[in-house]
This record gives structure tokens, sequence and C-alpha cells, in this order.
């Protein structure tokens, strides 16, 4: 059986935090090393530019991303890793899909919708302060997953309706301009329902939009001021401590072994002193992001060095997009005249 | 005062007839002669793409629209002469106008609310067969004017909208992104209220759509054959003819001097048959076309020479494109990290 390719984008927005690293990076990062797949990783700056128009913070984020996961082992050589707007023929197809997708099916999109009914709820019309970036985003999505002719793009449950919308828009490209054989590769979703949600700072979900957030490459002391904000209780030292209802106890659990995870509920039962338990909290995170972060700072100090990884992977990534844009291109009735 | 820049599009659908010679090519490559101006002419394939389906029948009409206006004597030094989907810089642009477009403007498109009007009124969904091609075409075209700083654009009155949305495009990106120095020139239309509309074989406007048209450059046999088969009334040589109503005199007018012209006048009042005006109307037309249809025949069976032409025309015109947009780019935030 041949490889399953497997595609995933990284929104350039933001500085990523312990909430996208357990939930997102580093699965992903293991994933990568599976050698039953082929797996594509893009920075997905073309995507950041719908909802951010600061050209820094998109250009710091892409930066601060890109810098990140080669710091936390991505293995360029087995994957393949690149920037999204390096691939100059992702917008192409994406022109190309617009002219065989339904505005209906646009019309649909969960999050169009939901933009949608804040504004009418709020007595707004109903497009206000929606762009046609907004609104296509899902077209732009198929070309980032048709382009590379993915098998498999592991999303979360809200991302699922893209996925199944390039499938759509692959199997109506196929059926006007591929009689003889299909082009267009039909993607599936995956989603892992085993996702790991990191509580923030307040206890509620870890979030960039709620501000509660551990960046994940603080300064040791920084991580350590952070840690020490979690929102806890007020039980004394001594009395025992539910650690199900803990942030604490949430985000050891995610960086613990089993048998680390057996000793600190225990250990709350015993009655740990918060700050206690925070200590060892930070000790724990330190000890799994402390080298990943000395090679994040190294090369956040030689971006050249992060760029050169990118346009290796823009080499290997072009080297599928490019051919199979071309038969695309032919598909359609643009080719040369001779 | 520096050049002027005049961009027409052309779009690649169907064979060229006369009514697009006298009331859109033969006037625009005059205009491509005035030294006053730098004139860019496209062949809108991308476009294109949005009404037909049929890969064959967009590549023909490419070739055959490309080797018309150059048959015709278009001046490809002077001039820049290109293929949209020669020019990789323009879906990427699209992408970045999607980005700061307001969705509420694409609703206000003329041609999008004609299809829903259409939908509607049949009883069926507003957005029935409506593609995002066709929705976002706008958009499209605001990256075709603004890839190239051009400052006027001659259209036809239906198309003024769609220039004053690439102006009001150009002006949101400038505020968003250009505090500096605004990047896009700010488009405007220039509607020629003389342009000359032809009438078809059976007297209304010649189109394609009413299957009424007589191809440009069809062989003298077929040609004498086609200008037979224009409609007259049953009026017999000897009485008098209105010329103001009869379509053999209004294309006779296209092609004549002013002196032609009353001397033709004076023949349908001394009651010129019917068959000597159309006789008559072949030896005008078929004098002017001869010599281009020649170098056109020349043209389509030497492919290779056309498409050179479209070459040497891609890389002038990437030549302005491209370092635009790596400034556009540059300017939203996507540039490399080192």
């Amino acid at each position: 059986m041949s490889k399953q390719r497997v595609l995933t984008g990284i929104t350039t927005t933001g500085t990523p935090h312990l909430g996208n690293y357990v939930g997102a990076i580093r699965p992903a990062i293991e994933a990568s090393r599976d050698t039953n797949n082929e797996s594509f990783y893009f920075l997905a700056d073309y995507h950041a530019l719908i909802k951010c128009q600061d050209p820094a913070a998109v250009h710091q984020s892409t930066k601060e991303i890109a810098a990140t996961w080669l710091a936390l082992g991505l293995d360029t050589d087995n994957a393949v890793f690149y920037r999204q707007s390096d691939i100059r023929e992702i917008p192409e197809l994406t022109w190309m899909l617009n002219c065989i997708c339904a505005k209906g099916l646009m019309n649909r999109a969960h999050a169009y919708k939901g933009a949608v009914d804040v504004n009418i709820a709020e007595g707004e019309d109903a497009d206000k302060a929606i762009t046609m970036g907004l609104f296509s985003y899902p077209v732009l999505m198929a070309a980032d997953i048709l382009m590379f002719g993915a098998h498999k793009v592991p999303v979360g449950k809200d991302q699922i309706q893209h996925v199944e919308m390039a499938r759509d828009m692959a199997q109506r490209f196929n059926h006007i301009y591929c009689k003889k054989e299909p082009l267009l590769t039909l993607p599936n979703f995956q989603v892992d329902d085993n996702v790991a949600v990191l509580q923030g700072l307040d206890g509620r979900k870890m979030s960039k939009s709620y501000g509660n957030t551990i960046p994940l490459f603080l300064g040791e002391k920084q991580l350590k001021k952070h840690i020490n904000k979690i929102k806890t209780n007020l039980l004394e030292p001594g009395e025992a401590k539910d650690p199900d209802t803990s942030t604490v106890f949430q985000i050891w659990q995610a960086f613990a072994t089993p048998e680390q995870t057996a000793e600190m509920r225990q250990a709350f039962a015993d009655g740990i002193g918060w700050g206690d338990a925070k200590a060892q909290l930070f000790a724990l995170v330190n000890a799994e992001v402390a080298e990943a972060r000395e090679r994040y700072e190294d090369l956040m100090a030689r971006p050249a060095d992060i760029e050169a990884e990118l346009q290796k992977g823009a080499i290997k990534a072009r080297a599928v997009a490019a051919p199979l844009l071309e038969k695309i291109r032919a598909s359609v009735g643009i080719f040369g005249l001779a």
C-alpha cells in the first residue's frame, strides 16, 4: 500500500501556548515520525490575513510558530514543512475551484453562518464586517488540501465541514474535467476524540481569546510566574484536594507519566499545598520544554536558519504542487498554444 | 506628465465577429498606437472558466482571439499583450483583495444580482447554479486592473461598476496597509459613448448568444454567403429604401468612409437592389479584412508564433506585476524571515 498523505495547517496568528502544544503540536510532531505517513505541515499565512490586518503580527507569528515546530523536533527531512504563501500554485488552484464551487455551499459554511447570526442578533446587516476572505475561506482551504493530494486531514470537530467541502469540490472538478482519470484526490477528515484540551490560568479552556494562556516558550522565571498565577481554591496545606477540578492537576496530567499522575493524585488526597504542587508542576513542564526552549531561542536569533528550513520545505511542496497544477490547468483548457 | 496606463481585458469565449471588430477590437488597436498611453491587453482566460467548462473551447478561443488581434496589427512592441493565466501573480493578488473586500460589495454586483433575480422569478433558490467564480468575479477583475497600476479601463456601461469596485478595493487596501505611500493605483473607467453597435443577420444586436453573427475571418465565399443572409425587406430594385432601418446600410456605415456612406445613402434613395447593395457591402468588408484574414490564417497554422508573442507579453507584464506583488506581500506581513 502506498503511503497515506496527511496534511496539517497551522494558522499563523498569536504565540503558541501550552494548550496548543499539548492539544495540537506535540501529537502532530509525533505523527510526523510515523513512517506509514507522508506528512505535510504548513504555516497558513494566507489564512492569517483574514483575521489579522497587522502585518508585523502576521510576520512575527509566522516566525515564532515556525521556530516552535522546528525547536520541538519536527523532522523536516521526513515531513514537508512549508509556508503556504511560498506555494504560488495554491491561490491559482483556488480560482479554478471557485469556478466549479457553488456559492450555495459557502452560504452554508458554519464560520460564515455564525458571523451572520451574530450580525442579525445585533440588528445589523447580515454581512456586516464579513470579508470575501472569510466567506470564501473554505475554497482556499480546499486548494490547500487538494494541491497536495492529501488523503487525511486531521482537524478539530469545527473543521470537519471544511474537509467535506474540499471533498465535494474535488468530486465536482473530477466529474466536470477528468473524464478519463480523476486528477484530484478525495480527502478524508480525521478527528481525534482524545485531543487534550488544557485549562488556562482562570480554569476556562486555555485560549488566546480568553487571555488566560501560558506561552510555551516563556523563560524559566516567567514560566514559574505564570504557573503560580493558576487559579486555585483556598484549601490549606494538609487539607485533601480534588484533583479532578484542579487546573494544576489537569496540566500536570498532560505532561506526566501515568506513574507521576498517580503519585500526584495521591499527593492531592494527602493535602499537598498549592505552592508545593505548583512548584512541582513548574519543574515537570520546565523539564519537558527546557531543551526545546533553548533551541527555540537560538532559532529566533538566527531567522535565516528558519527561512532556510521553510525554503527547503517549499521546494519539496512545489515539487508536488507544480506538476499537479499544470495538469489541472490543461484539464480546464489553459495550456500553451504550441 | 507620465504615460497613462490603459488596460483592456478580452474574454476568451467564442470566435470574434464583425460586431466585436467594429465595437471593440478596431478602436482598441487604434488606441494602442497612441504614444501618450501605455496599453495593456490581456486574454482573460481565468474569467472564461466562469462561463465555459469546455476545455477545448477555452483553448481554441484563446488561440483564435490572440491570432485575431495580432493579425489586425496590434503592435506588441508598443503595447503589452498577454494571457491572464500566464501572470501567476494575479490569483495571488485576488486572495489579498478578498481579505479586504466586503462581501456586501459583491452582493451588490449587477451580474450577480441579475442571476439572482432570474432564479427568484423562476421560483428557484436565489443562488441556484451560481458559482463562487461568478460571485467573486469582480475581485479577480480588480486584481487584473490593480496588478498593473492601470489608470484607465475602457469598458462598456455594464462594466462601470466593476471598475468602481476595483477602485474601492484599492482605496481600502491603501488605507489599511499603506500608511506611508499608497501601493495601489486608483483606476478610472472610460466609457466611449460612441461605441459602434452592429446589427446581426436578423437585425438584432450582433451577438453570439443570438446566433446572428458574421464571424470576422470567414473565408471569402463564406463571408459572401453570410452577408447574403442579412435580413432585408421585400422592396424591389428601383424602389427607394430606408437606410436608417437597414442592417445592410448600418454595417456599410461601420466600414465606409463618410463619402462612401453618403453615396450609399443616395443609392438607397435611388432604389438600389438588395442583391447589389449586399455585393457592394461584401466587397467593402472584404477589402478591409482580406489582408488581416490572410495573416490570421497564417498565424493559426503557426501556433508557436502566437505563443511566442504571448510569452513576450508575459515577460513584460510580469516585469510590472512581480515587483508590485512583492511590495504588496510585504505590506500585509508576508516576507522572508531573514
